[in-house]
């Protein structure tokens, strides 16, 4: 697996969605904590815990190879010393296609470890009503 | 608003499903944070952050009054010093009534405050398949 240190959690958050849309498995992988305590929660599905369920889901999600550009709104932090906590909208479009894709909404918790900063929890879940549009100006409270 | 003191992320969840039992505004709301930055998403629906949105949910939901016990189990826990993010399925249930209702699967994060233990974030989405029986051994990996 590639070694990339993410120095703060917003790196680490940077590096998901680009894995998400590179559709790139051990970039993933990579954002995410090596621990057993990771959980994660795809729109619609099942909570999946563990090193071996969280690898194989992104494993099948990303199989196909997304086309998708994902652009994030209405971003909330709570963010300490060891962990942050992001609440975000994730924004789904495909280039050349008009028609739009539902958005999702996420809790995503990144730990601070000796290797930079990781994922631990991705929550997902289908937002209801018409996606926004990525000129939406981001929602900063901290 | 009463004021209670959790003096654990265990504490501050069980006086959160208490409320949700009970259908309790002034509880509810007292084991979520004080701050501005709180985010709360009911199971199909959108992201929700602030007092007001949040505080106006719950009274939307606690209206009525539940009747429905709530079963947790399947807990993973990360738990630090001063954060606490619970994965837990939320089996719920009507006494009297033998139909399954659906499950939740829920994120529930905590932080630790002057004034003891409190959610900061609560995200719920609806769980595929069929409904767990509240016999189920909670899984704890931490």
């Amino acid at each position: 697996m590639a070694t990339r240190i993410f120095p703060t959690a917003q790196d680490a958050e940077a590096a998901f969605y680009e894995a998400l849309e590179r559709a790139d498995l051990e970039l993933m992988m990579a954002v995410w904590s090596e621990d057993e305590d990771i959980v994660c929660v795809h729109p619609g599905g099942p909570r999946l815990a563990g090193q071996d369920q969280v690898r194989a889901s992104w494993r099948q999600i990303l199989a196909g190879g997304t086309r998708a550009r994902v652009q994030v709104s209405q971003q909330v932090m709570i963010a300490g010393p060891m962990v942050a906590v992001h609440s975000v909208q994730e924004n789904f479009s495909v280039p050349g296609e008009t028609r739009s894709m539902p958005a999702v909404v996420a809790t995503n918790v990144y730990l601070r470890t000796a290797a930079g900063w990781r994922m631990v929890v991705h929550h997902g879940s289908p937002a209801p009503g018409p996606a926004e549009t990525p000129r939406d100006t981001p929602k900063i409270l901290h």
